[in-house]
């Protein structure tokens, strides 16, 4: 009951948040049938800025930080980012009538770090006076942009398989219809096409993936974030952070909230059939990928002194999921996603679950394990 | 003497302040033959971020107050609001040469509030140690708001009526002219037409107001403006209103004024034949639209014992006009208005007769009727 | 060695400013095939905002000082600003393979001032104790928008005499190749053409600059920031200018300076032949001017009293150049110059030797000046 109430609570202050309001008030408006729209190229900025200013973000703290010390809490970081993408592929995607793009599109966004629940777990340790490495919080970059990147070129490849499969089936009809016109260059041209065809499909696997993942990295999404993460690593762009990208950042992200929410409007439909599979993702989720992260957090613990309170911590961003930097790259990464899936399950299920249960059971085990130690 | 001094150094102090010095920048380059435009995508994005912002600051400024104590003063600056544009709809349009939709935008703007005229009757009242209720401030969003969506609703009606009536007259034309081609089809179909016609002129007064106001609710300007509001009144923006929306007005809204200030210049050929009755309305209107707001004010004042110093606040909003809140809108809600007339009557001879002259005169009022009372 | 020290860690500082580090990161990203692209409306709004904002500071520094005390140095700031448009014109234009409308923005941006390298300049007065007036500082504005004004001009006027000449060159042709066709309108248009084009010819030293000039002012670049000064003077846009035009200054250039690096990177190559041309003229530049400036400062020490101090800061605005003012008002102004070769030779080489060399070497020479007059 007292879980229940906090998880609602932590529900409601989620919808009231900026975030989540422009989100659905976009919903809204878009079902009143209001003529509101936002200029394309304004949206092209937007996200730009967003996931410059991302980007910025982490390679200042990863410039900032002490990486000798922290390297293998930052490895196991980068690893729970990775695979978090990857069970999304292996199981959201493969429940009934759900799209494999946005399942990809939500892990990603489960991977990718929440700042605020991050700094919601700091306070209770604070309070708890349970000490940590003062570095700990700069592992989140660490785990929110592979996660991103992930998510975009597992989606890319997915979306380039389907799309040569697709090709390869009509190809197959067409031969199969028609062996009648175009007689004469039959013998070369086509045969040429199959079996380039045919060496494309057996190459799926392996060859092909190293274009698909420059090609992604190429994209505008994940240049800006990239263009970012190396300013902020190898120059000095404080002054224009400070003044520019940090505090436009939630004003411009809540008119793209908006304008994804007037998108997702009109494919709220399509999850009717789904929005369950995306109740019990979201549900279940923080605890497993926060358990991936609490044992490989362990590891640290025994191999290289991680604190507990740093295991704590890495648990706690593993389990939190982006409602800031997702949204703007995967809108940009895989437009093809439906947002109302991605975004919400993450903002308005898997938030609430992070914080209002997943931290305090994080830190009873922490706790557990330090006095079973101590005995 | 001291009067006309009083407003001429209003009028220089208008003419210098960012919002009326951007417009007239703009009137000038364009009357320069300046090649300078500004994107129309920009202007869609500044519009919306300005009404979305005049939404939220009413929004959370009537969260924030408390409504019980102050519905019949509430009330009547709704009521005040949506006089006003009716005042300006039967006066000011029906004088000579005057363009209908000029007016009705011109009595939007008057019916709107200034918040730096409020703010300079808040600190007379003060320094004249005049005790006023602390949430009448918070008064102006209710007559600002229906001011507006009044002004745009009554001018999408006349524009109907007036596209219908000249539908109507071209369908007679043609009628008369032409009785011969596509005989075939004429016992039908035209018929047809010119009955529905005949219903659609009947139903002109009644019927088919409401899918009009509809309309004016759906636009982009009546819905960003009430999506703001609805998202102040019961989510939580103040974070992105104050690092955002709100820093961001005054700079955009120059931006918008220049553009309006290019725009009105190649229009302000038309007021050469009304510019007269223009000034007599901007010295008139700020007067009676007061006098109509203490009137109803000293009805709270007996009523529920609304104080003197709020009955003054009251009348002062009314007889203020909307260098703010009102352009944006009505440039987006009105488009086919000519903003050399509004703005140029509001700004530029309403606000300093408001402030010059409403303010002293209704203080003066109050006392008078104080004392009165008091023997 | 210590010259050479100082002068590499500038250059070090310098790339990692945030005007550079964007400016390389775009060049990186558009060499690894980024498909990042902002809109053409966002460069516009941009660069009018930027453009409006050096207007501004201009404005509001003139008007707050005192023009009759420094009406000389004023004098002589403007003549440098112009000088050194020519210089550049009658030196680096003139040297093999280089482009003419690049030499002329890169004597633009040289003669424009580095608000930064006055900055440093004033500092290290200050360390020395060198007295200089207090308005010193309010004469970069009377360098700076003269140098963008005269480099645009004098481009406009060499494009528009190379395009005539080639018109001249290709009727010339017509007339040679073809006496054949149109016989018949022959005498009268064929020959009131060519008498016409005789006529421009005669008269492009002299007639025809002025259409020019008022082209180049009325164009969107010098229009918005003309009216930015012009707003400046004569009206009070502080609130404005605070609030909104001065923070988001960095940020936007920050976002030009990534868009003029993408677009440098395509023509990068141009400078393969004429990089060493640059180098020298960055180098050898400085000193020309800041030696102008402070000729003409000495002059204005003699017959007014103007400081030693403020003719030192007289110098070191002439050898300082823009990396601020100058990029976005010269690519708006000047779209076909090159800007890797007028951002490349200024910031990189000319600022660091601005920086590092001028500002002792004036400070040094002003002080063994002092001393012999002392004596």
């Amino acid at each position: 009951m007292d879980f229940l109430s906090i998880f609602l609570k932590d529900f409601v202050a989620q919808l009231q948040s900026p975030t989540l309001a422009f989100l659905i008030g976009g919903m809204i408006i878009a079902a009143l049938g209001s003529e509101l729209v936002i200029p394309e190229s304004i949206c092209t900025i937007i996200v730009f800025m967003l996931l410059t200013k991302i980007g910025l973000t982490g390679g200042i703290a990863i410039r900032n930080s002490n990486l000798t010390q922290m390297v293998l809490p930052m490895i196991f970081a980068i690893m729970v980012g990775i695979i978090v993408v990857f069970i999304a592929r292996y199981t959201l995607a493969k429940l009934p009538k759900v799209k494999v793009v946005d399942a990809i599109a939500t892990g990603g966004l489960f991977g990718a770090v929440s700042g605020s629940t991050m700094a919601a777990g700091l306070t209770v340790l604070e309070e708890q006076k349970i000490p940590y490495e003062a570095w700990a919080g700069a592992l989140y970059p660490f785990m929110d942009i592979p996660a991103l990147v992930t998510a975009i070129v597992v989606a890319n490849i997915y979306l380039n398989k389907k799309k040569r499969k697709e090709a390869a089936y009509s190809t197959e009809q067409t031969v199969a219809a028609g062996d009648y016109p175009d007689q004469k260059d039959y013998p070369s041209s086509r045969q040429e096409y199959l079996s380039e065809q045919k060496e494309k499909g057996d190459g799926d696997n392996r060859v092909k993936i190293w274009p698909i993942i420059k090609e992604s990295l190429q994209g505008s999404a994940l240049s800006a974030m990239l263009l970012g993460l190396a300013l902020g690593l190898f120059t000095r762009p404080e002054s224009v952070y400070k003044s520019f990208y940090d505090p436009a950042f939630r004003g411009l992200l809540s008119i793209l909230m908006l304008v994804m929410g007037i998108e997702a409007w009109s494919r709220i439909g399509e999850l009717r059939k789904v929005a369950q599979w995306y109740v019990v993702y979201s549900v279940v989720a923080p605890f497993v990928h926060g358990l991936i992260a609490f044992g490989l957090g362990m590891i640290a613990h025994q191999v290289a002194g991680f604190s507990m309170g740093g295991v704590v911590i890495l648990a706690v961003i593993a389990s939190s999921s982006s409602d800031i930097s997702g949204p703007p790259t995967l809108r940009a990464g895989i437009p093809s996603a439906n947002p109302s899936a991605y975004i919400g399950a993450s903002t308005a299920v898997g938030t609430p679950v992070a914080i209002g249960i997943c931290i305090p059971f994080f830190i009873g085990l922490a706790q557990a394990i330090t006095q079973q130690a101590g005995k």
